[in-house]
Formats: structure tokens, C-alpha cells, sequence
């Protein structure tokens, strides 16, 4: 089941990845690749930041596939991409919160302490789409803009409480996707974001 | 041969680097910095990557000491180096497809799906023009621009294609060589490259 | 000793990291994002480049609260930091010298070759700046301004020369503090540099 989600979640990021990457008119290469990045990107820091090797995808030849054939197709779809908005949020939602659970799930079978456990559901939720915005030259959207990087702080938590409460795994997901989407919409519905911090002071660390 | 080759091209690599650096006002720090990874930063991201630990750089100091001094020489040649402006097109075709083809052995010999050979040449050839551009804070021109990358993917098809049919080395090599210098070259002489995707629409997803 | 040093310099780089984070308008979470990062990037990118996993601060959990800590109270104390600037810099003098010594360590260990543990020694010292800018999207400062890589490298030289001559680990970490820190507020008081090399030919490469 899990698979089966994160298959559409990855495809659904490739197709996100090739539209930012058309914004800075990249050529067929250049879609694919950050159609490759924004969808296994997470996957692959995390990998490499817990030392686990090989990394995934080099053992999945197929999700190397959907991703790449996303970014392209996204290319010819373009243009009717803009009535499926809602769908695409919805996708994404699901994403952030399936690249969340899995990546726990690497650190906890390697046997990380709990908090290096989170950090590698995050970075699985959201570095793909900084390493997308650091390759299309502009500041990560996911550090400044909306609820997301906290929605899959949350869910996060709330799956490894409940793990750890000895709930079924099957409840488990259910609870972290319904907590993780309903999050994620209200967020966009109302705005909701994180207090920004700005700073003004001219340099001088 | 591969190893000559390897050394001239890492060094034209690290030149092109500085240059780059250069038009950023980099101290020689880093400049020292960019060309080291402009030449060096391809294989050191596949290496990672591939988890072929201990990275090919670190038991070969001597291609650290060539790239930072090819990086710290531009500086003093830098004015006349636009009279070698031909003679640099060529060494860094000739890089890419050693970069390429050194990339695509080493996952070979580490038993990797072919897709990932291909994507292991392919990095080993474009990602120090990647890093370089990713330090001087502008968009991988690699990315975006003429048969560059394309020429690497060509060349480790090739590659792979022959050496499967049971083709010597050397005849292998020369074919690969010979394909990528001539596709390089034809892409600059006639300014080829892929369709670029232009996408306007206002953020969205 | 050089544990105590090292956790003082996590939490000053991460306060800075955070003010960077602030002029880039990042809400809550990439402040702690980039707090983290700059605080524990260049580790994380040594033990990466090295192989050697598991990176460190994930064997260290209060290293991470530490940063994120940090990050987070620089949002409420922000105001008031612009008269703690002279304690700022000597700390991330004494920081940088921790840093390289820490990452030298590291590598010595590890068998490395010299040159790649002078390298290991410099990443350590500079990546977490490098990635900070990255992320914040400008081009490192660390590679264009002021004496700060070469003190780094210069401190490398130094604590690799004493150790070789059999000097006892107190007097030689007092030399690589005392010469690091020396150096540095020389560098800040007479805005001393290494020269830059400006390059503003068009694009030919």
C-alpha cells in the first residue's frame, strides 16, 4: 500500500519539479534532472546522511524511470496542468506525509536515536524541493512560505508516538495520513504559516 | 591513457573553474576552492552517490595539488587565455567523455542496473559544472544549454552498447571518443541543443 | 576541554546562521534549518567526503538541540545582538579554530593522507558557512572576503607541523588557538585579505 503511494507521490513530485524547472527555461536534460532530484532528492540526503548505502533508488531502477518519464511528460501536459491545481495539491499532501513514514522508518530500522529519526522523516518530506530550488538558483521555498516542512514535523511525532504505544501499524498510518492532509489543506485554505523572522541589520557577524 | 587524458582534462576543468570564480571577485581561497571542485566535484558526487567509499580523490593527493594549481595559475594566464579560447573547447570535450566513461566503470565494477551506470557517467561528467555554478550562485548553465550533458548521455550509451557486444577496450574508447568530441563539437560549431521547456504560469503548485 | 570549546562555537554559529536566515524572512522552522546547518554542516560534509559514517552529530543528539536551540532564541534576542557584536566575532574566531582542529582529528584517524586531512581540517571550518549561503541563496562569503578560509587553513598547517615534531597535544592546540585567534582579529581589525581575482570577460568557455 505504502509503495503503491509513494510511487504516485514520487511521479506527482517529478511533475512539480519539471514545471519549476521550465520557469527557468531548461532545456529536456535539465527537466529531467530536476524532475529526478525534487522526487528522490529527500530520499537520497537522507540516505547519505545516515550512511545508508546503496542508496535507494539505485536499487529501484523503475522509480528512476517514473520520475524521469514525469518530468518529461509534464513537458507535453504543461499547458493543461492548471485545471488539475487541486489535484496536485492533494498529491503533494500525500507525498509530504508518505516520504515522512518512510523515512522514519529507514532511521528507526537502522537504529538512530529518536530524534535523528525525525529529522530523517523531514528530510525525506522536504529536500527534494530544496535541492530543486538551490538547482533553479532560488532561496528554498520550504524554508520561508506556508505550513509544510512543520506538517511533516507533526506527522513525524504522532507516528512514532503512536509506534510507540504498541498501536497497529495499519491505525497508525491512517492517523499520521489524516493528520498530515487535513494539516496540510487547512494550511492552504487559511494561510496558515509559521511566524517569519526577519532581520534588517546590515552584516556584521 | 584513460589516467593522461584524466589528468589534462581535470586540469582544463580546474581552469574553466577559476574563470567562473573570477567573475564572482573570488579571493584565491576561492578560487583554489571552485576549480578544485569544478574538476574534482563530478567524481566526488558520484562516489558518494555510488557509496564507493574512500572517495577517488583522497588516495590521489596529486589531483588535489593539479587542480588547485591549475585553479591559481589561471589567475596570472587568465589574459591571454582568451587565444586558447579553441584549445579549451576541446580538452573539456575530451573531459567530458573520460569523465563519462571513468564514470560509468566505476559503477560497473561495483554491480550496478545500467541505468545507474549511465546516470554514474553522466554525473561523473556534468556535476562539477553543477557545484561550480551552485558556489558562484548562478543557474547550472549545464542545465540549460546547448548538447553538453546530452553528449554524456550518448557516450555512455555507446560505451555500454559496445563493451555488452564484446568489443576491445581500445576500439570501445575510440568509438566513445570519437562520438562525444564530434556531437561537442558539432552542438558548438552549430549551436545544437535539446528544446528547452519555457513554463510562465505564476507559482502554483 | 576542546569539547566544551566545540559546544559554545556549535551555538554561536548557529545564533549567526540564524540572523542570515533572518534577512532571507525565513520562518521558524528554516531558522532552525539553517541554524542546524551552519552549525553542523561542515562535520556533516567532512564525514560524508571521508566515509565516515555515522556522521557525528547523529551519534550526539544534544548537538542538534544545541543548534536548534540556538537558531530559536536568536529570533527573541535578535535585538539586542548587535551590541554582543565584538563577543560574536571573537567566538566564531575561537569556533573556526575548533572546527578545523576537530576535522584535521577526524581524518588523522581515519589514516588519511596530509593534504586530505588539511582539507578535512578547512571543511569542517567552512562548510557550514558555505551551506548557509546556499540555502539563503547568495554566493559563499567565506570564498570572496577577509582572511577566515586561510586562517583555517593556515591553523592546519600549524597543529599537523607541532604534532609531527612530537609537541604535547596542550602546547600544540594553545599555538593553533593562539595563532588562529591572533591571525583572525587581525584580519577583522585592519580588513586584511588575500587579493581577488576579478574576471569580467564575457562568457567563452
Amino acid at each position: 500500500m505504502l509503495t503503491s503511494i509513494y510511487m504516485i507521490a514520487i511521479t506527482a513530485e517529478a511533475m512539480s519539479g519539471a514545471l519549476t524547472a521550465g520557469r527557468r527555461n531548461m532545456d529536456l536534460f535539465g527537466v529531467a534532472v530536476i524532475a529526478f532530484f525534487t522526487a528522490l532528492g529527500g530520499g537520497t540526503v537522507r540516505d547519505i546522511l545516515l550512511g545508508n548505502f546503496p542508496v535507494t533508488w539505485t536499487q529501484h531502477p523503475r522509480y528512476i524511470y517514473m520520475t524521469i518519464t514525469g518530468g518529461l511528460v509534464t513537458i507535453v501536459i504543461a499547458r493543461f496542468m492548471r485545471h488539475l491545481h487541486q489535484l496536485f495539491l492533494v498529491l503533494d499532501a500525500i507525498g509530504l506525509v508518505a516520504f515522512t513514514v518512510i523515512g522514519c522508518n529507514v532511521a528507526l530500522k537502522l537504529g538512530y536515536d529518536t530524534v535523528v529519526v525525525v529529522m530523517a522523516g523531514i528530510t525525506t518530506g522536504i529536500f527534494g524541493g530544496i535541492i530543486r530550488d538551490i538547482l533553479c538558483n532560488r532561496t528554498p521555498q520550504v524554508l520561508r512560505h506556508e505550513l509544510y516542512a512543520s506538517v511533516s514535523l507533526m506527522v513525524a511525532f504522532l507516528y512514532l508516538t503512536l509506534l510507540r504505544q504498541g498501536v497497529g501499524e495499519n491505525v497508525t498510518l491512517l492517523a499520521a495520513f489524516s493528520l498530515g492532509l487535513l494539516l496540510r489543506m487547512a494550511a492552504i485554505r487559511w494561510g496558515l504559516s509559521l511566524p517569519v523572522f526577519s532581520y534588517s541589520q546590515t552584516r556584521w557577524e
